[in-house]
């Protein structure tokens, strides 16, 4: 095999950006912290964005496109989301190059073309959207205003990882004004549920849902829900995020409308997203030493068909038996794709598609077809087996079908069995060291106890999950009451 | 009728504005120089982009992601392209804000959190993705490198209008690489003509292909094919460009292969793009003082369905009928919706979907529904008639086939009737004036005279046509002898 990764076991971090480059999902860039997605990597995002955009359109929303430059003064309008996101904008404060007097054929920054304003390159949109809303936004008619934006955003990261965290990434941003506090909340749980159906249906990822402790609560909301994975390595790892973010954004931006009875009120808003760091959750739950696994559900190629072969003759006859075959699965619906490309041996072939986690490998050599025959491999589990070539498509897609639930079982399984209680201080840190995964723990509701926890284990609270069981029990740090469990975890 | 605009006759560039705000295609927004895409226009967006992106794919091209921003050193690389953009660049000089001492709650950019290099927002991404191919391209067998990007680009615009020319406006740009320059030729005029058919088969918009004059050709290109296209004010508009870069970008950046011989070459390229501009190309071609007219095939809403009644036991017959009728048009692919809003009357609704620009509208009253029968009007030539309620969706399948070629049909002729010939300097100053459009005229093949000719008349050349006749002529300018004819026209 050329294409070796290292292996989990001896360094998940290292196993993980092997995949990536290797796979050929993605590639470092010349541009600090930010990645380029290769195309393979951007089909697998294809194909989560259609699936994702479906769902938001069955839900009313409609997609726009606002500016990727803010304003310095519209920015700072809306102080919280301001201060949570100064530290890592990416400012324009020129128009302009020049010609460099003192090197010949370079350029430098005119500085005759200063702006009067700086521009924030967009780490998350409220800002600009608010302040657009306001002059669409008059009465209760005008109202609910469900608008979705596939974009870029920039956020400065210093330390950053394909796919997980990069200074560049793609997302959609969801923007909703509602007219009431009730139908704001309703939409932001509404989106929650839309990203875990996603997540667990289509990545074959299970999520917890719940909601943020004010420390980690998106700046500017007031509540923040988040749906939250769990990796490979035992870290958790955040998935979606959908925020309620009360009359904030409104009164920054002066957003009033008129309701039924005539009363001037704010605007009741939320926002949620979802980015390309998904690729890399999908990623890290399910593949493993010898590649990607990629669910069927979202894998650019579903099945990959190999000819073995010895001289034309053979290669010939099997040609046209593919070639049905290839109208058969595509007429079902299935990507499918024949490598007879001569230059490489199918044992290439096999640990190629591999890596790059195509869920299904059918070979068909000349004995195969003698007797009407296919050798079918699943990547998930490495099974082998043999298909008759009736009904080739019925099987392959029951067999897809199959994978996919595998994939999920699998990962919830590894989920369930690493969410632990823990009810003494040293536990809780054996636990993390040892077990990782959730940790189910009393905690005080103070954001103090919260940072002194991150800070003595790097173990954050992910979330307090939704519906949670209420019961008396003593803060695992300083042993104050508390009324409930939260799910702690080092997380990425 | 609440929304009225100016009459194309009274104002045309006014018009045009007016038309984009009421009709909901985009708003202002408070970025200098940027729009905001509202729903309806980028639904129409969505539809183009759905449609080129399968033309794309059909001919071999992947989609990929690369970065906004493209650091100074790499920009530079290719003189020309640099020097062609250097002006009209936004440059990234810092990456933090922070708390301005002097103005509570104000923000600062941080003098601390200067860039080591500045960053150029990219107006075009020939340098950032060069500077990746380098990394990617060994040998003839990774070539060709088919790839497409769908961005936002940025360039500072001194004048913008909507859709026709921003600082920020989304686009793909193609990016391939290729052994031979045949080969790039080949796929610069292959993607041409995707182009054209797009222009001409979706926006049902005829344009002339050519090739472009030095003075005209993209910075770093030795050639740019593009097409040409005819406003009803009669002036031109460039609707995509094809570029032919030779071997200039792989020599900026050392991109060099091996090829089956074993020798070293560099790689050939090409570039190829079409913007959001497209949306108001389609506008200004097709519209009247009523709205848009939009080609049915790109149309977000193909059919609009209003009910006319009396009391809810009327409503709730129609209501009934309605639901089938939904089903069966939404069976046969059509795009329909139906506007049984309580707040607007009829002639409301007749008027804003005439000024959205859907093909057809369907009336539907209590009397229809005792003879079977609804109204229909087209909204291209507001001709009225009655169709069958049996079998309705194929007669309205037939009328948005008819409604497309109509639309083209009546945008051909009137372009077909504004190329004129003209073999005199003051026969040519006198139809730019008076009958605009383009005028096919000698030239002597010099970017002096062209310079010229474009400060006396604000005409251009647009292109030299593709096949283009062979004649002897004289320089409409300077008289100097030429060879062939050009279009020029005063274009957007």
């Amino acid at each position: 095999m050329s294409k070796e990764i290292t292996s989990m076991k001896e360094d998940y971090s290292q196993w993980y950006n092997d995949l990536v480059i290797k796979a050929g999902l993605a590639d470092y860039s010349a541009v600090r912290g930010c990645m380029v997605i290769k195309p393979y990597g951007y089909a697998l995002w294809e194909n989560m964005q259609r699936q994702l955009d479906t769902m938001f359109k069955e839900t009313g929303h409609e997609n726009a496109y606002f500016p990727l430059f803010v304003p310095k003064s519209l920015f700072e309008a809306e102080e919280k989301n301001a201060e949570g996101f100064a530290k890592e904008c990416a400012i324009v404060t020129h128009y302009r190059l020049k010609a460099d007097p003192d090197n010949k054929g370079k350029l430098m920054v005119d500085p005759e073309a200063k702006l009067e304003e700086e521009l924030v390159v967009r780490p998350t949109s409220e800002a600009i959207i608010w302040s657009t809303y306001k002059g669409w936004i008059q009465s209760y008619r005008d109202l609910p205003l469900l608008i979705n934006q596939w974009a870029n955003v920039v956020r400065w990261e210093m330390r950053t990882r394909l796919f997980l965290r990069t200074t560049e990434f793609l997302w959609q941003e969801g923007h909703t004004a509602h007219a009431t506090e009730k139908e704001a909340i309703d939409e932001t749980v509404q989106m929650l549920n839309v990203y875990a159906t996603f997540a667990e249906s289509y990545m074959a990822l299970p999520v917890i849902k719940g909601v943020k402790s004010a420390n980690e609560r998106f700046a500017g909301a007031l509540d923040t829900y988040c749906i939250e994975a769990l990796m490979q390595d035992g870290k958790a790892l955040q998935a979606g995020t959908s925020h309620f973010l009360g009359q904030n954004f409104a009164k920054a931006f002066d957003v009033k409308f008129t309701d039924k009875e005539n009363k001037l009120d704010y605007v009741w808003a939320t926002s949620w997203g979802v980015s390309t760091r998904l690729i890399g959750a999908l990623v890290m739950a399910h593949s493993d030493d010898q590649g990607l696994v990629l669910p069927p559900k979202l894998a650019p190629i579903q099945v990959v068909i190999v000819p073995i072969f010895k001289g034309q003759e053979q290669k010939q006859l099997i040609d046209e038996k593919v070639s049905v075959l290839l109208q058969q699965l595509k007429a079902a619906g299935i990507s499918v794709k024949y490598d007879d490309n001569d230059n490489n041996r199918p044992g290439w072939k096999f640990a190629e598609y591999e890596m790059k986690g195509v869920p299904v490998r059918i070979a068909i050599g000349a004995r195969d077809l003698a007797n009407n025959v296919v050798e079918v491999a699943r990547r998930d589990t490495k099974e082998k087996m043999s298909f008759s070539i009736d009904g080739l498509s019925g099987q392959v897609i029951t067999l897809l079908a199959e994978i996919q639930q595998a994939i999920y079982t699998k990962a919830k399984n590894f989920r369930d069995n690493l969410v632990t209680e823990a009810n003494q201080w040293d536990e809780f840190v054996k636990l993390l060291d040892e077990k990782a995964g959730f940790i189910s723990a009393h905690w005080d509701g103070t954001g103090e106890t919260e940072d002194k926890i991150k800070e003595l284990t790097k173990a954050t609270i992910r979330c307090i999950p939704l519906d949670n069981k209420q019961e008396e029990g003593k803060c695992i740090l300083t042993g104050n009451p508390s009324t409930q469990r939260v799910l702690f975890a080092r997380a990425y």
